[in-house]
C-alpha cells in the first residue's frame, strides 16, 4: 500500500494535465513550483493548444507524454475526470492528484462522478489524491505540485490537511520561521487516499520527525486506530480537529459533505491511538516544532533561565497548569549561579538574572542549570532590551544547550527583534516561541506522548464464550419494535455473562406476591410496560417491601398510577426483584458511532452525571485498560477507587463488564444504544450488579 | 488625587536627574526618548560634570533647574534617592519617577530606603512612580520617560504593567501594527502610585478608551475593588494577573518582594469590580485592542464570511467555546448572496465564498450581512491565496463594515502577506487577528463586559442589629487559643442572627439521656473537646438516638473511642442536638485574605467538594446579589435551585448567612478563618441550620 503512494512524492516524472500557459491560472502556479524547487524528474505540461510553457515542452495528451511519468496532477474541469482516469491507466500511470474541485462538496451530481472515478481508480490499480485539493510537496525529493507561493524551510514536520486552504495559511505563516517541513499535503475530498494512508506513509518516511494534520472528518474510523496506534509508537502524530461543537460540525459538513460525528468518540480514538490532540493552529505548530527539534523531556522538573520576572512568572503558571513543576536547583548549582550573575540577581528557579543580563550570564547560567540532575527541562527566557542584541543571546543558548539531551526550549517576547535569532535558534533545532505561556503547552503535549510511547503493550481481550444464540434469539424476536422490551433485556445481558439482578415476572397481585415470599424480603417491584421507559418518572418502581399485603398494596397502586399518567400503556405486569445490598451506583451505556464504531461511556449514576457531566468514553476494540483508563479518566473513578479512606469499589468489575458490553455490541450491529442503568457496585472482590438496562435497536 | 497623577504624563517642564552623555546608560536613552516623540514641554538634563547633552543644556543640580518643571526622572543609585526627594522638595517638584532598582526588589536594605522615601514624599506631598521602572509614556502629549526603543501607535489603550520587562516587550511586539496606545506605564514597586491610582487616573483620561494591565500583585485588595468598580462602569478593564498558581505566586515574590495572595480571591474582586481577566500575554492586547476599536455586541449571533472552510470552521467551534452562535441568515440574505456568489459557494452561516472569492464578492457578501437583523457580530476570514491581493480585501472589509453598530473583527491567517492588511485594517478600527479561534475570545470578554455594564446597580447591603457585644464577649475569652471552642462558636454565631441548632451540653452519660428526653427524640451527640477540630473523624459524633438507654451507652463509647484515639484530648463532655429535619447539606466559609480581606465560600457538603472542587467564592463587603452569584456560579448552586424537576431549596436563607457571616468576620479581625459545615438547607421558605462550626483566630 505504501508503495503505491511513493510516485505523490518522488515520482520518477509528472504530467500536469490541464497545463495553461497563461500566468493567471493555477496550474501555471503548478509548473512553476515544480521547476523551482530542485525536484529532478521529468516535467510534463500536457495540453493541445500549447507547444512550450514555461520553457517545457507540451503534449498534446496523456498518451504522447514520453516515459518516465508515473505522477499525473489533473486540473481539468470535474467532468473530464473520468475520461483522464481512463488515459491514465492506458499509458500505465498509477498516481494521480486530482487538484480540480466540483465534486462531492459540491452535491449530488458531484458526489456521482467521484463515486464513477473510484470505479476506474479501483480497476485500473490507480491511487487518487484528492479532489479538490491543493497537492503535495516533498521538501526532500523538491517536489512541489501545489500552486501555493513559497515552501516552508526544510525538516522533520510531514504535514496533512483536509483542507485546502490551511495549506496556503500555513505556508504563508512558516515560511522564512525556520520551522521544518518534509512533506506538505493536501487530502481534498479523499476520494481514495485517506488521512489514515497517509499517516501510515509518512510513518513509514526516513525523514518524517513528526506527524502533524488538520482534520476534518475520519471516514474509517475502526482502521485509523488500528493503524494510527501503531505509527504513533514510532513517531507522534499530532492532530488538530475541526468541528469539536456542533456548530464547527455543521461548518464542516456544509464545507466538505461528511459528518463530522461526535467529538467524544474522536477524543476517545485519539487517546486510545496515541494521538496528541491540539486546540488551534497555533498550538499544532508549536507542539510539532518541538517534536521535531527536541527530545522528549525525562520529567517534570523545568527550570527557568530569564532576564525579566513578569515573563518567568506567566511561564511559571503556565507550567503549573500542565504539571510541570519549578525545579528545586541544587545548592551547587545555586552556589555557582551566585558566583557568575549580578549580585542582585535572583538564583533560585526562576534564575533572574535582571534587565541588564548579558550573553556570557546567559551561556554560564545555562550551562549550570544544564548540569544539574535535578533539572529535567530548560526554558530560556529573553525579553529583549535595549542593551543587548537579541542574536547574541541566541549564540549563548546554543552554546549551552544544543545538543544535549534535557529538552530546552526559548522564549523571546517581541516581534521586530525576534526574526533573526529565531532563525539562528531553530537552525540549530532549539525552538523559539514568542509568548512566555507557550513552552507549558508544549512540554504538556511532549510529556503526554512520552507516557504514550512508554505504555507497556496492553494486554489482548480474549473473549469469553458467550451464549450468542441465546442474545441472537432474543434480539431477533424484538426486531419489529426500536427498543428491547425489560423482559428480555436482562436474558441478553446474562447471555454475553453479565450479572444482572435476579427478577421474577407477576401478571397478578397474588402472583407477585407468592413470587416475593418465595424470593424472600425486603423485594422491589418495578412496572413491566413496553410502552415504558423510564419507570421511575412514572410512579412505576417501589422499593424495599417488606411482606406479603405490601406486595398487594403496592401492585394495585401502580398500576392505578401509571394508568393515570399514561392512560394508553399497555401494562403487562410487574418485576419481583431482591433488593440488592448497598453499594456504588453508576451508568455504563454505549452508543454506536458512524465512524468509529461501539462507543463505550461511563459515569457516576444519579444526578451527578447531569451536574457535573462527570463522564468518560472510550470505543470498542478496546482493551482491560484502555476502560480502566475511561473510568479512571472521571471523578466518578477516584471516588470508586477509594477516595479519602472510604473502602474501594469492585472497579475490574466494572471493566469486566464494560468489556462483555462491548462485544454484545460488536457481535449485534443492529444494537445501536445500550445502557445499564443502574448499576450497582460493590466493594472491592465483591463484584457489580446490572439493576436495569435497555437496549435500542437502529 | 488624580490631579497630582497629571505631571507623570504632560508635565510643564521634566528634569532627568542623572542624565549621562554616554549613548550607552539607560539614562542617554530616556533623554533620546523624550527629544524624539513631540513632547512639547522642557526637557533639563541634571548633571553636574556635563554642559550639555543631545543638544540639551545642561544643570549641575536640581536646584538650578529654571521653570517651568514639575516632573523628575531620577536615574542615579538608589541610595542618592532620599536626598533627591529633599531637593525635590524644595525645588517645588512635586511628581518623581524613580526609574533605578535596587529598592524593595533587592532585599531588606532597599525596603529600609523605601520607607525613608516615603515618609519624605508624604511630608512635602510628593507623588512617586517607581522606584525599579521603566518609566511612562503619554501618546497624546508626546512624553516617553522610558529608555524602550521605539513607541506603539496612538489609540485608546491605557497600559499598565507591574513588571518593567514586559513594557519593553510589548513595545517590541506591538510596534507597528496599528494597535493603539494612549498611555504606557511601568509601574515598578509601587512604593506611592499603586495601580489601583493609576486605574482610576486613566478612567478619567478623555483618550482612554480601555485600560490594559499586567499585575502580580494588589497591595490594598479593598480600595482595589471599590476603585475600579466605579471605573469599569465607564471603561473597560482588561488585566492579566500572575502568579496565579502556587510556582507563579513563588516566582512573583521572589522577583517583586510582594505576596502574591490566593488566586480565587483576585478571581472573586475580579468578578467584583466588573475586570476582565484574560489568561496569556496575547490575550490581553487580543481584547484590548477590540474593546478600542469595536462597540461591544450587541448579541451573540455571528455570521462568519469565508474563503476557506477548514478557518471557518475552527472558528465556529471557538465560538461555541464562548457561547456565542452561528446566526440563522434570512432568507433574504440568502438570496443576496445566492445572486452575488460562485453557484458553488456555501450561502448558509458560515458564508463559504470557495478560494477564489474576490474583493466585490467579500465586499457585498459583508454588506449583506451586515443588513441582516438576525447578525449581531460580523466575523471575516481570508486565508491569502495567490489569486487575490489581501491589501484589497481589507479595502472591501471597510467598504462594507467600517463605522457600523454591529461589532467586526476579521482574521488573515498568514505572516508575510498580513502586514500591510493589517495596517490598513487598524487604522480604519476594524481589529485583525491572525488565528480563526482568537476572535472568538475577544467576543467572549466583551460579551462578558456587556454583561457587567448593563447590570443594574446592586442593592446595598443595610447590615441588622446584630448583638456585637456578646459576640465580642465570648471572642475576648477565647483569645488564649487559636480557635474558639464550641460551646461559644455557636452563640457567637447567633449573636449575629444566624440560626444554629439548638444544643445543650452534658458533662456526663445519665446528665445526657436526661437533656436528650426533654428535648425530644431523635437526637444527636458531639463530643465537645478544645483538642478536637474534625469530630467525625476520631469518632465524636453519634446521629439519631432514639431513646434514653441509647444515649447512656452512646455517652460512654464516644468518650472510650475518642480517648483510645487521641488520649491526650482533654473531653469536657458531650453536646445533646435535636435530629435535625432532611435537606442539603453544604459548606460555608470564609478565609481572610492579606489583600482583600474576607473571602467568603460556598460549596456543596460531604466528599463532593473533594471531588469536584465545586466551590464559589466571593469578597466581603458584597452585595446580597453577588453572593447569590457566587452560588449560582457553583454546580452545587444549581442542584439548590431545583434541577430537574426538583423542590428548589432556601438559596436566600443561605445568602442572607453568608452576608451576616461577612459582618462578624469585618466586625472583628482576630477572626482568621470561619466555617459552617455543615449548613442544612431546607426547601424554599423554610431557612437553613447551622449544624455545626468553626472559628479560628489569628
Amino acid at each position: 500500500m505504501i508503495e503505491s503512494l511513493r510516485p505523490f512524492f518522488n515520482p520518477l516524472g509528472v504530467a500536469v494535465i490541464g497545463a495553461s500557459s497563461n500566468p493567471a491560472k493555477l496550474s501555471y502556479g503548478i509548473l512553476e513550483n515544480l521547476k523551482q524547487y530542485g525536484y529532478s524528474g521529468e516535467i510534463y505540461p500536457v495540453n493541445p493548444k500549447s507547444d512550450v510553457i514555461l520553457g517545457l515542452q507540451c503534449f498534446p495528451d496523456i498518451r504522447s507524454v514520453p516515459d518516465p511519468v508515473d505522477l499525473a496532477v489533473v486540473v481539468l474541469p470535474a467532468n473530464f475526470a473520468p475520461q483522464v482516469l481512463r488515459d491514465c491507466a492506458q499509458r500505465g500511470i498509477k498516481a494521480v492528484t486530482i487538484i480540480s474541485g466540483g465534486f462531492k462538496e459540491v452535491g449530488d451530481e458531484g458526489r456521482a462522478l467521484e463515486e464513477e472515478c473510484l470505479i476506474i481508480a479501483r480497476e485500473n490499480g490507480i491511487r487518487i489524491i484528492g479532489p479538490n485539493c491543493v497537492g503535495t510537496m516533498d521538501l526532500y525529493s523538491g517536489l512541489n505540485t501545489t500552486f501555493i507561493r513559497g515552501v516552508p524551510d526544510k525538516g522533520g514536520i510531514g504535514f496533512l490537511s483536509q483542507s485546502g486552504a490551511i495549506c496556503g495559511g500555513v505556508v504563508d505563516y512558516v515560511k522564512g520561521k525556520g520551522v521544518g517541513f518534509s512533506h506538505f499535503i493536501s487530502m481534498g475530498n479523499e476520494l481514495d487516499v485517506t488521512e489514515t494512508d497517509m499517516i501510515a506513509y509518512l510513518g513509514e518516511d526516513e525523514h518524517v520527525k513528526v506527524i502533524a494534520g488538520y482534520v476534518e472528518a475520519i471516514e474509517d474510523g475502526q482502521r485509523f486506530v488500528e493503524v494510527v496506534k501503531e505509527v504513533s509508537k514510532k513517531k507522534p502524530v499530532v492532530l488538530l480537529k475541526a468541528g469539536r461543537s456542533q456548530a464547527g460540525a455543521r461548518a464542516v459538513s456544509s464545507h466538505t459533505g461528511s459528518i463530522a460525528g461526535s467529538h467524544a468518540a474522536y477524543q476517545a480514538a485519539f487517546a486510545q491511538s496515541g494521538v496528541i490532540e491540539v486546540n488551534t493552529v497555533s498550538e499544532l505548530f508549536d507542539v510539532a516544532l518541538a517534536f521535531d527539534k527536541q527530545p522528549l523531556p525525562v520529567g517534570k522538573n523545568t527550570a527557568i533561565i530569564t532576564n525579566s520576572g513578569g515573563p518567568a512568572a506567566l511561564a511559571s503558571d503556565a507550567l503549573s497548569a500542565h504539571s510541570f513543576e519549578l525545579a528545586d536547583l541544587s545548592i551547587e548549582t545555586k552556589e555557582k549561579l551566585r558566583a557568575i550573575l549580578n549580585p542582585s540577581a535572583q538564583v533560585a528557579n526562576p534564575v533572574d538574572m535582571l534587565g541588564g543580563a548579558e550573553p556570557h550570564e546567559y551561556e554560564n547560567a545555562l550551562k549550570a542549570v544544564v548540569q544539574d540532575d535535578n533539572v529535567d527541562n530548560v526554558l530560556t527566557i529573553l525579553v529583549p532590551t535595549s542593551l543587548v542584541d537579541p542574536r547574541e543571546i541566541a549564540h549563548s543558548i546554543l552554546a549551552a544547550c544544543k545538543n544535549q539531551p534535557k529538552t530546552s526550549l526559548s522564549v523571546i517576547f517581541g516581534e521586530e527583534s525576534i526574526a533573526e535569532p529565531r532563525k539562528i535558534l531553530h537552525a540549530n533545532n532549539i525552538p523559539m516561541y514568542v509568548f512566555p505561556e507557550t513552552p507549558a503547552a508544549v512540554l504538556g503535549a511532549m510529556s503526554r506522548y512520552k507516557d504514550w510511547k512508554n505504555k507497556p503493550a496492553d494486554e489482548p481481550w480474549i473473549a469469553p464464550a458467550y451464549q450468542r444464540e441465546i442474545a441472537s434469539q432474543l434480539l431477533g424476536r424484538n426486531n419489529h419494535s426500536s427498543s428491547v422490551g425489560e423482559a428480555d433485556t436482562r436474558p441478553i445481558l446474562k447471555a454475553y455473562g453479565i450479572p444482572v439482578i435476579e427478577g421474577e415476572f407477576a401478571s397478578s397481585g397474588s402472583m407477585a406476591a407468592t413470587i416475593a415470599e418465595k424470593m424472600g424480603f425486603p423485594v422491589v417491584m418495578k412496572i413491566v410496560s413496553p410502552d415504558i421507559l423510564h419507570k421511575s418518572d412514572m410512579g412505576g418502581i417501589r422499593l424495599n417491601i417488606s411482606d406479603p399485603e405490601s406486595v398487594l398494596t403496592a401492585f394495585y397502586e401502580m398500576v392505578e398510577d401509571v394508568q393515570r399518567k399514561m392512560p394508553k400503556a399497555h401494562i403487562e405486569g410487574v418485576l419481583i426483584e431482591r433488593m440488592a445490598t448497598k453499594g456504588s451506583e453508576v451508568i455504563i451505556g454505549m452508543k454506536r458511532d458512524p465512524s468509529f464504531g461501539p462507543l463505550m461511556m461511563f459515569g457516576l449514576g444519579g444526578i451527578y452525571v447531569e451536574l457535573f457531566k462527570d463522564v468518560g468514553f472510550c470505543i470498542s476494540p478496546s482493551s482491560r485498560d484502555q476502560v480502566l483508563e475511561m473510568i479512571d479518566s472521571t471523578r466518578a473513578g477516584q471516588l470508586l477507587a477509594g477516595l479519602r479512606g472510604q473502602t474501594a469499589a469492585d472497579v475490574d468489575a466494572i471493566v469486566e463488564i464494560v468489556m462483555r458490553m462491548a462485544d454484545l455490541a460488536r457481535d449485534f450491529p443492529q444494537i445501536q444504544e445500550m445502557e445499564i442503568n443502574p448499576l450497582r457496585v460493590f466493594d472491592q472482590g465483591h463484584g457489580a450488579l446490572a439493576l436495569d438496562g435497555r437496549i435500542i435497536l437502529g
